[in-house]
């Protein structure tokens, strides 16, 4: 059995969809047993039936969604359902943590409480973003966890980001790219010109060399590493923009008669896209590097996105990833 | 008379859009001369008749637009189009630069040839971007000219961008923010939070905070103020996410009959949105901190967007930018 601890209170729509998540997943898989862990009462109110592979882990703390100072809210918020979920996989009483709560929050968690692998330099947080290619995606590798990188973390980024796709994504020979200014080599600080260097004379890393911003989401690699600022930066424009130039279009369309009529029309093309585009369907953002699994689903998560969430705790659980992390770079 | 020097040779259309770019200029304003300055055979075969304020300056080289390796091209295109006309520029022979040419190129040309202004620290490459909201742009600055920055550069790259937007942009009191993984104040590597203070101690600004990528095109700022390194990268996210969202939704819709009659209905408002997007209505990019303006237009620029490049150049001028950049620095 997979122990799962499902931190029943973080995300905009908890507890409400992360109870749902939790009975969808159950009912998918009968390999897992969920923890809900958050404020009992609460959660009771979702939950239609008993079910006998999901319990509840009572804690009297949230994690506020806003949490400024997330290192000092991983201190204040002792008994929270985000940092005792999170204590009780340091420990092994569970195996992997899912979380939709603040995203901050949940890599201070997953470093100070879950605690990172003494061969991993630096935890680094990879979600998986989707592409314009169908059924494309790619895992990016740091996106906030460690803003103040060294070359030797984009290496170990590169590696262990390279261990995930390959296990849990079934990508057999997984290209990695380096973000960069320009896709020469040669290109960039000192960083990337030094990390370019150590991933390249890693036989065990497909490298395919340095790419720019531009092709984010062109889906052309398997694997983008960065360090933590630029790839937050990078993610975060991509995102924006994303939601920017469609709130224009819609605006666009609902400001003439002739705009509906074809806003209509093209319904189903643009439910498609949006299906295409949506980070939900394939689960949340891993913390790699850290002793257990820890998953971030996004803060707007339904019960769909939450489900696909542990069906990522699930497959990096039963694949042994951490494990698998730890003794590639014991070999180094 | 402003004397500006446009490298005919510049651009992926060029010499016969950079000729009919200039021919418009001079028709629509009647206090600039044009240089053109590139292979005078090639340029001819596009001057339908003589203007009084256009002349050829005869250059042998061409530098390509897929250069690689800039400042090698700077010294070995001596009498190459950029090369001369920043010649010129630095001479005062001519008083501005503008060029569709390599940016790379161009920096590097405007940097080593122009050279900058000694109250400078690093020079600055300054892009006009299109956002979401009607007649509303945001400067970055810098999107790739400096890309090892230190807290002293963004400081004045927040100055130099505001003395830009209130002479060139006509924007009273622009306000600033620094691109950051947060908006919290604190957010951030070193570079940015030593930033943070410089620019939040000078009264001059009117510093607004952190911003983070997800709203690069949400034009609530005026400025937006990065180091080179993650300000190109939050750029071309912006560029190629708009570019990958678009060409994905042609796809979309021209993948069914219902699509392409609702892509007919819709043509002018996706017309409409990508008038709005566009960024060579606005011109192009400055390179700030140097001793004459360098505007770099956009690869694929038409005539219309060159006829705008030189607009901004003439503009700069006229309003003694670069004398004033000088000024406001040399006050510290």
């Amino acid at each position: 059995m997979i122990k799962i601890g499902l931190d029943a209170m973080g995300g905009d729509f908890a507890p409400e969809q992360t109870v749902l998540g939790a009975y969808a997943a159950v009912e998918k898989f009968d390999d897992i047993e969920i923890s809900l862990y958050g404020i009992e009462s609460e959660i009771q109110k979702f939950m239609k039936q008993p079910h006998d592979r999901i319990k509840i882990v009572h804690c009297e703390q949230v994690i506020p969604m806003d949490v400024k100072d997330p290192a000092m809210a991983i201190r204040k918020f002792k008994d929270s359902s985000m940092v005792r979920a999170c204590k009780d996989a340091k420990t092994g009483d569970i195996d992997a943590v899912v979380s939709a709560g603040a995203t901050g929050a949940l890599i201070a968690a997953g470093t100070l409480v879950v605690k990172r692998l003494k061969e991993v330099e630096r935890p680094a947080l990879a979600p998986v973003m989707p592409t314009i290619k169908e059924n494309k995606y790619t895992i990016l590798c740091d996106a906030g966890a460690t803003s103040d990188a060294k070359p030797q973390y984009l290496y170990q980024n590169a590696k262990i980001a390279s261990i995930y796709a390959r296990e849990v994504m079934n990508i057999e020979n997984p290209t990695v790219a380096l973000l960069n200014i320009g896709t020469e080599d040669g290109k960039g600080t000192d960083l990337q010109k030094e990390a370019f260097a150590l991933i390249a004379a890693d036989p065990t890393i497909n490298f395919v060399g340095n790419m720019e911003g531009k092709t984010m989401i062109a889906g052309e690699v398997d694997i983008i590493v960065a360090d933590g600022y630029s790839g937050n930066i990078a993610l975060k424009s991509v995102e924006g923009t994303s939601k920017s130039l469609l709130s224009l279009i819609k605006e666009e369309l609902m400001s003439s008669t002739r705009g509906k009529i074809g806003a209509l029309l093209l319904k189903p093309a643009f439910a498609r896209i949006k299906k295409r585009m949506d980070a939900s369907e394939v689960g949340g953002g891993i913390l790699l590097g850290v002793s257990a699994p820890v998953i971030k689903a996004h803060g707007s998560s339904d019960s769909i996105a939450l489900m696909n969430a542990i069906r990522q705790a699930r497959e990096t659980v039963s694949k042994d990833v951490v494990a698998k992390i730890s003794q590639a770079l014991k070999a180094e």
